[in-house]
This record gives structure tokens, C-alpha cells and sequence, in this order.
């Protein structure tokens, strides 16, 4: 099996805030994060796709194609957007690291597994928030 | 001449927009950047002080106290905060990369001036707003 | 378990085309890939063992001894070269990074597995063909 | 499941040597990495920890809590430190990448398992002594 | 004054040969670089804009504006194309780093200096045709 | 004028220490890079020369000469060695990023100012200690 991986990034406003704890739990639970007036960050996505290279041409998924994917489902939707209230697939989600890549991950999976090749299928969605912070999700398991 | 560098970083909110402007001007010229619900960015700080090493301690400043005053005038006033709204010495700036590291000189200049060793002096300071767009400002001669 | 990875890298020429297909065929499916006049990438190569560490020095392969197996095996043959033409191993391969790290990896698998130590044997064979298109390939199970 | 990533770094001197073992044999096996008068690296370590987001928070772990492990058990006791000489539970073991990655992990998992949120736990411990050069310890099987 | 940097990047093939002198002393002058069945880079461009940001928009440049210059004027006819014999404005030019980033400064002068605000105009060019090569061309005087 | 940069890294052990100085002064002064057991670094070097392209071949300086000076002047003397004890070079020099950076320059002038085309010669040595911190020694006035 061959994992085939795209990166890509925009930047985004955020602020990390659950509107069903007290504005005390929020300040201690998140810290500089939930500062009202948002914060942002220069975001880089990294899809993963695994599959079996087509023998006509050599791709588990055209990686333009791929990339088209990204920026309909995601890059238009977030770049210079704020996470928080302008993005209706997260709606109702705390915009950390982890719940973004989850919901990212669930707005790629259809679009992808149609358009790669044979029976590849988008594998894994990771998000570097800053240099030093990372998330990655990959719900089904590792095939070899 | 000795040029020696520090590199930080900080994640802000900000929106480009001229308050004596229209609506229109403002979304025609800085488009997705105009965005009323802000966005934002991881910025890579790098502030370059320029002198003689000290024959003493071999340092044109001390990176540790550098640092300190990096923190205390840039980082504290701006990391996880929004640029337009919540940073005193940005009050009626637009905070484009240019402004920006023009108006960071300027708060840094005495205090590492006044911290270096001997006849060294606060050189350049310069703004990675992403990893593709970047802002330098050196007002003064480069000696040599 | 421990994985160790060497990083190398190399320069080569290329173009993407399928010799059984008709040149239109190959313009639609390649884009500016299938360039005649070919064009080229830095190509960044990660190398994984997977083993554990030698009581007696610590190491799971001898990453000296593997530098010396990719660089016999892969950088002669690959750099400053025409993948399509000057590569004996990559012969009748269309050279997408997905059938690249195939190839590098039936290429490179007995010389590692017979100079690691015990039982460590090779993982991963990863390309960077540019920043943000990556393939890899891993045939045998991930073992933790 | 979702792997959550911390990155850090630190600067130590160390020496690969093998007391057991004749100087000959050891100058034979380390090469340059045996100089008795040390040499040393700018280690950048990858913490990762797996486990599902908290419904109240979106944490699989609150990121400055991982930080304040990995700078207690870690950092504090290997920056600017020598790794032969300097850090009791590095104590007895040759100080290559393999038995840094293993010995941190160690280090690491029992303060990390009970800080995390619900079941998540420590995943793996990556270090990159040089740019090219990198270990992984992850003796535990990827759920997904 | 104020230097604004735009990075981008294409690839390319290319191949060093002088016409004008022999095949054993291109051999012998460019080495593997002479290949004449040609190899590539990845090439990373940084055109920098030096001037004063202008009291409307805080720009030296609208770096959408420039980046629309260095897309038509440099990428458009570089990317995926061989360098030797694909690019009108290189002909006769042997590619090395060096006479690549006097071309393109060249190609680039007039189209920057008419877009850029007030007396802001095109200050550097550079061009990094490996991560360890490199090239700039500067030609007029630094300011300060 | 043309500014081409090749850059190399070696790794090291040093100590901060000024032996005219009392242990207290030292301490004080460079805190934990005093440490009496040494730490060490991933050093990045970049060595920049500047001039014209020779007609001939295209280069200011064959890159390959350039590395070859280099390695002889600083790697071979420098990588994995203490630079306090084991470099003649260095001898009765705190080193200091700002100290190796006019070392470094003195021990390649002459040789790389005999080896390039015509009038090119060394323009500046730049040192990456870390990822954050830096200095550049260039003792002669910036032509263009």
C-alpha cells in the first residue's frame, strides 16, 4: 500500500470557548485561547490518501484532483475566515486542533473516496496549528 | 560589523482596513484580508541588533537579555491577541506587514540600544506574516 | 520497537507518460507533467528502519552503513540523472513518486535487511517530490 | 483516535562509547562520534499522545500541561547538558537516538497517561539529533 | 525604508553547456551538471520590493499585485519547462543560479515599478536552486 | 553584483567561559553555556561570495570549489569536535557565535578570494547556532 500525502494552508481566526461553561471555567480552561477579541494562526493541512498506484498512470488519486477537493471542501471555506462563526460545517464545535481535523476528515472522506482510483481511500487528516502543536486523525486502521 | 539575530513568534487576529475609507474601497483593496470577522496568523519575529563583539564576553548583546526585552515590548502586548483592538503602541495603524515592523522598531529601539554592549544598536526588525510574505524595516546605513 | 529514518536527497529530470497511450490521452491525464522537454524536482528521500537497538553500540542499523546502501543504490543511479531514460532499475516505470518509492524500496530492501543488526529490517521508503506532494511506501505491518 | 503532537527542543554534548568495550573497538564502531572530547547536537523531540477528544474541552490532552511534563522530566534535565555525564536515568546507557527515544518514553509515560483526558495515553517519542537523522520509539500497537 | 519579500517556487529542468567550447571541457567545467540528458530543481524565488508603505493602504505593494507580475512574467513560462530551450527570455543563457536571477530581475523590473505604490521599486532577487544553493541580484544600492 | 550563498552545518561541543574571569563572573555572565561539562549544537553555516558571473561558465564562484574550501578551512577541522580545546584556529577565542563568525571569515578569505572568477571574493559568514539565534560577520561595504 502507498500513502500519498498533499499539503496545503490557510490562515484563520479562533477562539477556543465552550458557550456552556461559566466565562471562569472557559479563562482557566483555556488561557490566552479564549481571549474574546480572537487570535489566529497560519494553518497547514496534510491529507493522506492510501491506495494502490493505478498501473495506467501511476497514481493512487491525481493529486490536482486532490487538491481541488481541498480547496472546494476546506481552503474556501476557512482561509481568511473566523473558525468560530463563519464556517457552517462547524457549527457548534470548540475549534481545537483535534475537533477540527475530525471535522475535516468527515467533509473530505465522500469527495475523495469517489475520485481516487480503484479502492484507495483518504487515510489520514493532519493539522499543524503552529510549528510545535499538531493533530492528526486516521479513524480506520493501518493497513500494512 | 557583527549582525546578530533572534527569532520569535506569536499568533494574533488583525483585519487590514482604513477606518477614513469606504466599505467598498476597503473590501476592493484588501479583499479577503477586509474580512469584519477577522483572521489571522502565526508571525516569525526577527530582530537584528548590529555592533562589535564585546572582547569580554564575545557578544555584540547578550541573546538572553534580547530576548527579555523581545518579550516584554512585543510578545507580551500581541501573542494570542487581536492586533486592531487590544495593542496600545498599534492604536490607529493599519497592521499590514509593513506597519507592522516599522512600528516594532520603534518600540524596541531605546530599550536595546540602551542593553547592547558598547556602540550596538537595534538593526533591523523583520515580519514573516506567513511563510511567503514578509516585511523588513532597517532605517539606519548598513555599516559595512 | 524503534524506527530510525535517514534523510537524503537527490536532483533528477523527468516527465509523467504512459508509452501504450496516445499522446492526447497522455496531455489530459499528465497536464504540464508529460512536458516533452521534460522538467525536474530536489527530490527529499526518507529512509526507515525498523528494529531494536543493538545492546553493544545502541543502534538499530549503522546509519553510516545505511547512508553508504542508499547512496550506492539509489543516489548514483538517480542524481543529477533522467529518470525516464538513464535509470536501468526504473526501465518501462512511469516515475510518479508512488511508483518511485516501490521501486526504491525492492531496490534497497536486501542490502538492509542482510547490514542492520538481528532482525531489523527495512520500513519505509518516503519521497518529498516537492514540499507538498508526498508518496510512501510501506508493504509489511507496523509492528507497534 | 487522534494523535495530538508537542514539539520541543534542547542542546546537549554527548559522546557514543561502549565502557565494555576496547577503545579500539569503540573508535572502529562510533567513528567521529566517539571523540572523548565530546561533541553535541540541537535535539528537536516530538512527543505524541492518542486518545480521544474530551467532549468539554476538544483536548485529547491540554498541550501546556504536556509542556510542563516534557520540560520537568526532560528539558530541564538534558538542555544545555552533558548526556554521558549529567543525567541520572540516562545513566548506563550509550546515548545514541535509539536509546534516547526509549529511555524518554519511559520518562515520560507514567506522568502523561495520568494528566491526559480519559483514556488517552502516550503514543510515541520521536527524536531528531540532527536534520537527517531521526529515531522513533513507539512500543505500542496504532489503534487505527 | 521598507523591504516587502514574496516567496514562490516552480520546477524545472535544466542543463549547464556551453555551445561555444568543447564537449570534454563542458565535462570537465560543469560535471554532472552538463548531463545532457538533463536534470531539475525545485526552485524557490524571493523577489523583494523595497519603498515606503503608503499612508492609505499600509503597503509598499499589494503583494496580490505582485504576485500576479511574478506568475505572469516568471512562472507561467518556467514551471514544469526546461530552462535550455523552452524560455524564450533565457535564450542563449547558460541557467546557472547566477544568470537566472539577472534575467528574471530583468523580466521583472519595468511591470514592479509601475505597480508599486509612490517611489517603491524592485529591490532583489533570489533564487535557491537546491536548499544549500543560492543566488541574489541586486543591482542598485541599499537605501539603509 | 550577484550574491551566491552555499551552506553546510556541522555539529559541536563548547562552553561559554572567559578563563581572565573569575568561575563566579562566568556563571553569571553566560548561565548554563558555561557549563563545565559542555553542551553542544547543530551548527548551519552559510558562506557568501559576491561579484560577476564569468561569461564562460555562468558562476561567480564554481560551487563546488567553494565547498571543497569549505571543508578543508572549517568542516574538517570543526565537525564533531569541541571547539574550545580541539580547533588551533579557535585557540584563546570564547566561542561564541559572534567570535566563530569573524574566525570562520579570516580562515577563508585568502582561499576563496584566489580560487572564484576575477574580482569575486568572500562577502560575508553567516552562523545558525540554533534555529534562533544567528550572527553574520561581513566586514566589507555591500557593493549593490
Amino acid at each position: 500500500m502507498i500513502y500519498v500525502t498533499r499539503k496545503s494552508h490557510f490562515n484563520a481566526a479562533h477562539r477556543l470557548h465552550n458557550p456552556d461553561k461559566s466565562d471562569e471555567w472557559n479563562r482557566k480552561t483555556f488561557g490566552k485561547c479564549n481571549n474574546p477579541n480572537w487570535h489566529g494562526h497560519n494553518y497547514n493541512l496534510e491529507v493522506t490518501v492510501v491506495g494502490e498506484a493505478d498501473p495506467e498512470t501511476g497514481y493512487v488519486i491525481d493529486l490536482g484532483v486532490l487538491n481541488g477537493i481541498i480547496e472546494k471542501k476546506i481552503l474556501d471555506k476557512c482561509d481568511h475566515k473566523n473558525l468560530n462563526v463563519e464556517v457552517p460545517f462547524l457549527e457548534g464545535i470548540i475549534p481545537t486542533a483535534e475537533n477540527l481535523v475530525k471535522a475535516f476528515f468527515q467533509e473530505l472522506e465522500d469527495n475523495i473516496n469517489n475520485e481516487s482510483y480503484g479502492s484507495s481511500r483518504l487515510y489520514s487528516v493532519k493539522l499543524f496549528e503552529t510549528e510545535r502543536n499538531v493533530a492528526e486523525y486516521c479513524p480506520n486502521p493501518r493497513i500494512s
